[in-house]
């Protein structure tokens, strides 16, 4: 008997107590990589700063070649090419992504995968088509109830060899708020092979998963899906035997931009005394964003922070912006954003095995300078 | 007496002997990112994949308001803005970019910095104003002896209070072959912020931390500089106490395209039985390269690889394939550059405290399915 898939997939599991990130989590964070947090600058984050999160390999793809196939439970199956797809009416989205396992590598204990601290966000501005339109153009059957996305992009997860593959209910699929989309463009150019070259899915409001890339093929079900990203993956559990919750939506979580200069090696933060003004973003995939608070004492008192007034783009992140007075000394700062919905950001950590869905406040150690020292 | 630098910014060290990747060393790698690996299929890197090292933060830069200053031992300061520099015949050049430190995290002892496994590399089309024209324009005097270039990122790096600095000897920041470059435009479009906006040097065949980013200043020096950078970093150290060897050129290596689909957390490979074509790039910024030799038995036995034929770009990589037949079994496959130097690539580690310039023979675990087994 020779090699099995088992051999070199094994199953999820939790570090030890003092286990440091090991080798297997280190291969992917230099392959993925977060926002540099000085980037919550730019209102959309530009190419290259955007996180990424890549589960198997980029697929290499030809705009030319790709076609799309819509089939499954509908009445007129759709074979379409992205020449096609651009043909239809386009729409515009600006929306903050977030990874699912954002904040993962902060939690005890650790769940080991993919070892996010808090940057896997971004924001960018996607143009396609509203899948709302493929799906009435191929008329879901009656007895629809899943629409499955299936990416390109192909490897073993937990000794299972698949395709990448996601599912919405059909009413997300083909709902108007939010609308979710075929795309083609990330601000305005070409996708790049990274996010999803030449189409991905968009599902304003959801975690990173849901937004399936190197879109090839979309099936309308019957019954519900249970492919791996959809029920072993992606799901809220607190033991290894539950069922567990799906994750669906992005909890609300407030970043702000580390003030002052950064230490190369602990990336720990020094600021001179005085007015800092304190800036940042904040969003919710639930409901919109309310109010943004910062603490700059590690969390002992909260402040209100100036948050931008509503504008036209529901699911993107909003600006806040505080005024600090720095005095010497050690200070951990932090941010948290409550939302429509009453969702406040936790200040202990929502854990559960895969690490999903943590939006624990952000803590951010800084220096503040002895002004006669040597600062 | 309040907090200091030194509070914030400890001396370098070394991993003990168990100690896994520390979260210092994961905040490194959250932030900067390598090429992965199957983006080795492109040419010309895509934005975004292209490998990023930011020692500090990414400043944020408006090219409207950028000044770049030549000055020094100079008979006619320049002060220059980027619409300016672009009214100068421009200059296109392709070059790979490795980090010096690229390999570091598979050190034994790890020298605990920037923990790059092996992926810190790209190669992108650059223009821009050779340096040379620049400082012929200048009129460098007849006593210069270095020229040092200053970035507007500041930080803070073993106690030491930095905007980023480099220098190189005047004969190289004046050479022809390589034609040092003031770039603003990367592939064709404005420099992406992470790689310098609006202007960057670029030094065909040197490692990354010569490519000075955010470039703002331009000095003409009549003593060798002995900046932090150049003095104390990137230097050829056994013992700390080593005065050292600057690190320069990048010395040759090739890396493949690691075959197959991946599991997603291991990163181990697997293929089915029979014919695979490997294919990589391999580089030098010494000499040109003359041969690409693949193993596919963990060193035991070396092959030659069809190396693509020496084009236009002599400081880019050149592509190169080799047809492997895989048998079940597990296998680690690698690949190594010589140059026309005769430097070949080691398959012990060339090890030093700083971690740089370690071109060690990239490691590709493989297992190649049993055609009967459930793979």
């Amino acid at each position: 008997m020779g090699p099995r898939l088992e051999d070199m997939s094994a199953p999820a599991r939790l570090a030890g107590p003092d286990e440091g990130i090991s080798a297997q989590e280190l291969a992917l964070a230099a392959r993925n990589h977060g926002l540099p947090l000085e980037a919550l600058r730019y209102e959309v984050t530009p190419p290259g700063l955007h996180y990424v999160l890549t589960h198997y390999d980029i697929p290499y793809a030809e705009e030319s070649d790709w076609r799309l196939v819509l089939g499954g439970r509908v009445r007129r199956p759709l074979l379409l090419g992205v020449d096609e797809l651009k043909a239809y009416p386009a729409v515009r989205q600006r929306v903050t992504m977030e990874c699912a396992g954002n904040g993962r590598a902060l939690l005890t204990p650790r769940p080991v995968s993919q070892p996010w601290l808090v940057e896997a966000v971004g924001t960018a501005e996607w143009t396609g088509v509203p899948l709302r339109v493929l799906l009435a153009e191929a008329g879901a059957g009656p007895d629809a109830v899943d629409v499955v996305f299936t990416g390109a992009d192909h490897g073993v997860e937990r000794g299972v060899e698949q395709d990448y593959q996601r599912a919405l209910p059909l009413d997300v699929a083909r709902g108007e708020e939010p609308e979710v989309l075929v795309a083609y463009a990330m601000n305005g150019a070409p996708l790049p092979p990274q996010h999803g070259y030449p189409l991905r899915l968009v599902v304003p409001g959801w975690y990173g998963m849901a937004h399936v890339k190197w879109l090839r093929e979309i099936t309308v079900t019957s019954a519900p899906f249970r492919g791996f990203q959809q029920a072993v993956a992606y799901r809220l559990r607190q033991d290894a035997a539950d069922e567990g919750e799906p994750v669906t939506r992005i909890a609300p979580r407030a970043l702000l931009v580390p003030p002052g200069f950064p230490d190369f090696m602990s990336r720990e933060r020094a600021v001179r005394p005085g007015a800092v003004t304190l800036t940042g973003r904040a969003w919710s995939g639930c409901a919109p964003v309310t109010g943004v608070e910062v603490s700059t004492d590690e969390g002992r008192t909260w402040h209100p922070a100036r948050l931008d007034p509503p504008d036209a783009h529901r699911w993107a992140w909003r600006a806040w912006r505080f005024t600090w007075t720095a005095a010497p000394g050690r200070h951990v700062l932090g941010a948290r954003a409550t939302d429509a919905d009453g969702c406040v950001q936790p200040v202990g950590q929502p854990w559960n095995r895969g690490g999903f869905m943590n939006n624990l406040v952000q803590r951010v150690p800084v220096l503040c300078l002895d002004p006669d020292g040597d600062g």
